[in-house]
């Protein structure tokens, strides 16, 4: 059942790109990607940043799945925007995922934009950008081009996958596609399917980008624009439910922006419209409004248990991988009740599980900030798998 | 404190305007409306529906104050649409506000578009649509744009105020500057302030209009066209937050539209995308693009305890209005808790109230629709009210 990696030859030092900031695997058209769609991809590319050293064992890598817009670059200073990895809170020498011990790899997803193929990749067969000739992607595609990266890496079995949001829907899929290939799965404020009202945000995010003229069709870099607008309006929409409403309230309120009485105006005049307007600026500067098209579609399209006959735990049947479920209790997007179906499911395979819902007010984006607690749970459970695994204790 | 009305003779014989399908007053130059930004309209325009007949006595009045994109159709065909009033299922012969008994009134609210000044109307210094040149009003000021109707209706007392979501705000509104005029208030899945949350909701609708090109600066009906796309955008992005996670999914769940198997595309796939599309689209049919960033204006500038020292209390010290507050448990955005600040001000300020929380999964659009324990929850505090007025019994 399982794709076993033939082993490689892997050297960091070789870049195999012209690619600057990442490393990229360059998939030929005798190594083709089939979908789920039944298209398939062939050439294709995958992104990755690596940090660590992979043993002589190969026995200590761990996968981190990014989110919706996220990307490869987990713990390393951004190429585009300067700023930090997305979560190098939690990624480096001594943090939760510990880079003196472990091997840490990080791929762009497929459909992304940081040089694994997607919309804005050129397609073979016309010379020019994808758009939305590239086929529809799903969670179950970007994990198996994972596989692919992974058998590249030379990695038999993983330690660990984690990720949070659609991070964590990889984990799962990679948890139930390549059980043999997963020891430790992390799977973070997530769910194990999309639901009614996730996909209808994920629509009103897409139907405002496709309503900015600049979106042409999709082919907007070969008219030399960019529908800049739309994407900042769905980043914005997106952005309100990544936060619970007690930390909006706590970080903002009702306080103005710059003034004591109210302008009675349309500029932002209260902060939280300021910094909606922030997010939606910065967003469009590092991110392709097609690969956001594609990437919260592939969130659609998630659903185990339709994948496995309706029943969730089927698609876990006889898993040895250890499970680590984390929630948090104001997280609304993805919220504790869709934790804890995983969890039902993995009761009922029998299979190995921890489940904590961490009390926090930061809503979905928890998983992206430091909450002391959840650093601790990713840090004990990680510290006793390794144990399990044979791996050398903590220096 | 209170401005008491001049009895005139109202005669809903006689129709005040060509408007076909209203009742409309003109408040001219000598009648102007003073806003809270300090701007002054002169002339302006109220448009109105009736139902029942007024008593000898002017007591049975009712006011009912309208929602975000409701309007004065509470209870006929609606003139556009040709669908039933938005709260027929409440109000008529024999229903909670029963116009065999009382006289209902509702006005559609200033910066609207069915007839009251709004963005859309004409400025009278120019000749031409107001757009954004029109002040920004406040709920405060639609509530004394009412208070002036009913003054022109010869009514002094209003024997109930009531209203869901903006229209509870402007019930709220109504018992604290006009406490002599409202015997009974109605405040339902509302809250005396708009909260950061809501706030930012209402931004990133604003901002999907504004990012429309076809929205012209809001001069788009001199440039012949509306700003369609994003007005349906906005719209579908506040439809998610009617409705609760539940009655989505309920409603719709994962449900495919039209087939059984994914089909790995940007089209409405899921029916949950179908019917918000149809939202959209149905809603820029009926709908003014600048009334939708006025409106919505209003609420996030309401904030009833910062206009009365920051005490909410004090917005209703010694108040004899008898008060009803509904919530529903499922209403995330207006949740309970904001009903429940109301109460705690009401009853810290010794005023007669009532609080029921109504246990649904229908979410906030749940005071719009059949929900048998909120009707006889309107219907017995009415009643009871009655009594209290000195009206007669019901039939």
């Amino acid at each position: 059942m399982t794709k076993h990696a033939k082993a490689r030859v892997f050297d960091l030092a070789r870049r195999e790109t012209d690619e600057p900031s990442s490393l990229v695997v360059r998939f030929g058209v005798e190594q083709p990607l089939r979908l789920m769609s039944g298209a398939v991809l062939a050439p294709w590319q995958c992104a990755y940043q690596t940090y660590g050293t992979l043993n002589a064992a190969r026995s200590n890598a761990i996968l981190i799945c990014h989110a919706l817009t996220g990307d490869q670059h987990v713990a390393n200073v951004h190429p585009a925007t300067g700023k930090p990895g997305w979560w190098q809170t939690m990624v480096g020498p001594g943090k939760a995922f510990d880079t003196d011990r472990y091997f840490v790899i990080c791929a762009n997803v497929l459909g992304g934009c940081m040089g694994t193929t997607g919309p804005s990749s050129t397609n073979p067969a016309t010379g020019k950008p994808w758009a939305l000739d590239l086929p529809v992607v799903t969670i179950r595609d970007m994990v198996n081009a994972q596989a692919k990266l992974i058998d590249h890496l030379g990695i038999d079995t993983l330690f660990a996958v984690a990720g949070g949001s659609m991070g964590g829907m990889q984990v799962l899929e990679w948890a139930a596609s390549y059980p043999d290939r997963v020891f430790s799965a992390l799977p973070i404020a997530s769910a194990a399917r999309h639901s009614a009202q996730n996909i209808a945000f994920g629509e009103v995010g897409r139907q405002a980008v496709m309503a900015d003229p600049e979106w042409h069709g999709g082919r907007y870099i070969e008219a030399g624009t960019r529908p800049e607008k739309g994407l900042a309006v769905a980043r914005m929409g997106g952005h309100i439910t990544y936060l619970s409403e007690a930390a909006l309230h706590n970080k903002f309120g009702r306080r103005l922006q710059n003034r004591t009485t109210p302008g009675f105006s349309f500029d932002a005049d209260f902060q939280v419209e300021s910094y909606l307007r922030h997010q939606g600026l910065s967003f469009v500067e590092r991110f392709d409004a097609n690969s956001y098209l594609y990437v919260t579609r592939a969130m659609d399209y998630f659903d185990l248990a339709a994948d496995h006959g309706g029943i969730l735990a089927q698609a876990f049947r006889g898993t040895r991988t250890r499970f680590c479920v984390v929630s948090f209790n104001s997280d609304w997007l993805f919220p504790t009740s869709e934790s804890r179906q995983i969890v039902k499911a993995l009761n009922a395979a029998a299979a190995s599980v921890s489940f904590v819902e961490i009390e926090t007010d930061k809503g979905h984006d928890a998983f992206l900030l430091d909450v002391p607690e959840f650093e601790a749970t990713l840090r004990g459970f990680l510290d006793a798998a390794a144990k399990a695994r044979g791996l050398p204790v903590a220096a």
